[in-house]
């Protein structure tokens, strides 16, 4: 076994970490953590911190930590066949099982399902689709990709741009030029606070045919947004939200690309947000919840409309030129499957639900009229604290003050993980969906007394 | 345990697989292979067929099949810990080690390891950075890629656009604006048969300084390309290239980014290419090699000049917003310590040259003098069989005829895989690393006999 301190000095020195301050970490200023193991909705650190994990990893341990069942099926699998690739007609059982078990699960109308690594690539795939859709069809002009601004797609440089956050964006030279963005469906930050629901929907309704008729129609392919804004601020979209929208792409032939990486297999308490929103659409992305990240895999669900197309295309020009080396990877196949069988046993779709629903409810009974709370909100095992400095004029604390990461700091103190969200003040949760009322309890008093001890 | 025709009917109906033909496929006229296991250089499939794999998947199972050491560690991982993330200055024991190692193994002079899931991400990320780089020094005009025709980088947007294979562009829309190409150190194929391999180098050199001209060196962040050339048809630098090439890059202020997921760990004989051509990186990109597909898992490893900027952007600018969710996943950091150990403990670096080697020279005395053998050539364990129509005048058999494709086709009913490389007709062998010399005569053997069945 070795020791923390040499771990500690070699992660310092050779490991660069994502979405990390690299001079800070680099000298030793930023916070370093070695997560050794987890049971539940609990992990453990190599200092001996046992942490109640408020956002499952990043929202995607789904089943919550330590589940043998699919510790074991990944062991087997490894044993029995680590790897072979799935190009040209290739396969394994488990692959191709899953393939079968996610189109039981997926939306009607849905065709097949491509295997990639994680939510980025699944996203780039989905656009490569589009693109080569369009081609095929002959309209090579119809290629603009609509996003919204703080959604939240990956971190590639298409998918980068696709996310609609100032930090992905800022010295990379981001958003692309084939990316355009539209208004966020993000209720409380509008600046007109008397605006209903229904209003807001056809205010953004407005906004996104205002879009599409000062670029054309014909110039535009598709539109993507995740049926919840996730790492934009954990934002349920405004009443009647997505059916409005999707009557405006189908009247301009625009694809639509349900971002499904968190809401797919059950963290709104539905098995989809495509469903749980009465939508339909033409791609569905996944990653987190398919395998409870215990092995990487991500997938791109094709509709049928689409899958014609690529059908005809292979048909008139030959192999589709598109393909990860680690595509349906065998290990996380295995995880897959094993890791959808514990969602249907143990119930955890509905759990999510209901102890989502019991969490939200608690959240704002608790923290909801706090003098610097302006908005509790959430939908199934998501939920988010917006803070603010003034809660009548609706205004915001200034960025630099780290209000928000302040109180997740003090969270951790005591004990429970909660994300501060990278624009904005807010507080995040996405536990495991196993979560218990009891824990939820737990998550709700340290919010409280965490609040508290930062913004009295 | 499923029967084959139940999986098989569900591959058709809902399987979308990479880099295939899907109309063919779900018609049921392409061909389907499930594969059950492995051992060694050989994998078996649910049909009974047990196949000697001179591919070794795509070039990636560099340890070879059925290796317990690495499931092994899998399987123990999974147990303890299956993920956590790594933002932040979050790792696991397995990450910071396998840091340790891979610092360890690189060429002098890089400094941090960024891990992804495979190369196209990896090179994603590399761009990026690249990006990020210039944006920090203030040249926010130096921006522009250069990669080679018939290099091979990812099938994204970013990183099929670096790849310089028609296949990979085609009705995609591919390369974006910010990629561009130079020519292939391809010396059999340039149109002058009387270069020495030397006058070739120097060709390319201008080719690229011209290239540089025309553009503007400030407008060029960085060049890609891998130390042999390898989906673009396995085709090793003529004399000099690479020195040359780093020579022009360094008077025009150009990054080098080494694609080492073919090369990296072993397969030249070397641990890196760069060390085997004597060039020194900005940046290396790795995956395959790096856990023998085992699990997912890529790498950018970060030279000191770079990661020195990098750290004064996030001093200037905070957290690098740049992460996948699965970066450095434990799973794959698992079987890529167990891996690099393997390679170690076998000598598969060693094996990999001597093996190599004679592989290459028994093929060439094999079918080097065949009428439609154009040239056998090779570089550690990577070997290509070029065939022509006419070996005097160096002519190739029209595409259409899938004369390639045809020997390969040959090559399985007797029971061995080799690749079609996709532009060109190229017989491509990259075995696993630990292949015998018997088992090297066993593809020669069925390599002579298939190309006689098929060209006389
Ligand atoms: C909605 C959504 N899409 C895509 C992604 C990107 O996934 P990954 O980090 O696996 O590339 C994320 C990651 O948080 C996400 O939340
Ligand atoms: C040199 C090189 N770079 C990058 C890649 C892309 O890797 P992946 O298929 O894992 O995305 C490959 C894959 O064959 C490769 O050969």
């Amino acid at each position: 076994m070795l020791t923390n301190d040499q771990l500690a000095k070699w992660d310092r020195e050779s490991f660069f970490h994502p979405s990390t301050h690299l001079g800070q970490f680099a000298r030793g200023e930023a916070a370093q953590r070695i997560v050794t193991g987890g049971e539940g909705v609990f992990i453990t650190d190599r200092d001996g911190n046992r942490l109640l994990d408020g956002f499952a990893g990043l929202y995607c341990v789904n089943v919550g930590y330590g589940r043998a069942e699919i510790a074991e099926a990944i062991a087997t699998q490894a044993r029995e066949l680590s790897y072979y690739h799935s190009y040209a007609g290739h396969g394994s059982e488990a692959s191709i099982t899953l393939s079968k078990m996610v189109m039981d699960r997926a939306p009607e109308g849905m065709a097949r399902v491509y295997f990639g690594l994680g939510g980025s690539d699944a996203n780039e795939t989905n656009i490569k689709l589009v693109w080569y859709y369009n081609n095929i069809l002959g309209r090579p002009e119809k290629k603009k990709i609509i996003s919204r601004w703080r959604g939240y797609h990956g971190s590639g440089l298409m998918t980068g741009s696709l996310t609609g956050l100032d930090l992905f964006h800022r010295k990379f030279d981001l958003p692309l030029s084939q990316v355009i963005h539209t208004e966020a469906p993000y209720h409380f930050r509008h600046p007109d606070p008397t605006m209903s629901e229904a209003d807001f929907t056809a205010h953004c309704v407005a906004k996104l045919e205002e879009l599409i008729a000062a670029e054309g129609a014909d110039t535009i392919a598709a539109f993507i947004g995740e049926p919840v804004l996730g790492t934009g601020g954990i934002v349920p979209p405004p009443a009647g939200y997505w059916p409005a929208i999707k009557a405006v792409l189908d009247r301009h032939d625009i694809l639509l690309i349900l971002d499904e990486v968190v809401t797919g297999f059950g963290r709104l308490g539905s098995m989809f947000g495509a469903g749980h929103y009465g939508v339909q659409p033409d791609l569905i992305t996944c990653a987190k919840g398919l395998t409870s990240a215990y092995a990487p895999l991500s997938a791109s669900i094709v509709g049928q409309r689409m899958w014609d197309v690529l059908m005809q295309g292979t048909d008139e020009n030959g192999v589709l030129g598109h393909g990860w080396t680690y595509s349906a990877h065998p290990i996380g196949a295995a995880a897959g499957i094993a890791n959808l069988k514990l969602i249907d046993d143990l119930g955890l779709v509905e759990n999510a639900g209901t102890v989502g629903r019991y969490l939200n409810e608690t959240m704002r009974a608790a923290v909801g009229d706090h003098v610097h709370v302006g908005e509790v909100r959430g939908e199934g095992m998501l939920c988010a604290v917006e803070l603010v400095a003034d809660r009548d004029k609706r205004s915001f604390f200034d960025a630099a003050e780290g209000k928000g990461a302040k109180v997740v700091a003090a969270m951790l103190k005591r004990g429970v993980i909660a994300r501060a969200m990278p624009q904005g003040d807010i507080l995040g949760f996405a536990p495991p969906l196993c979560l218990t009322q009891a824990e939820a309890d737990q998550i709700v008093a340290v919010t409280k007394d965490s609040i508290a001890e930062v913004l009295g």
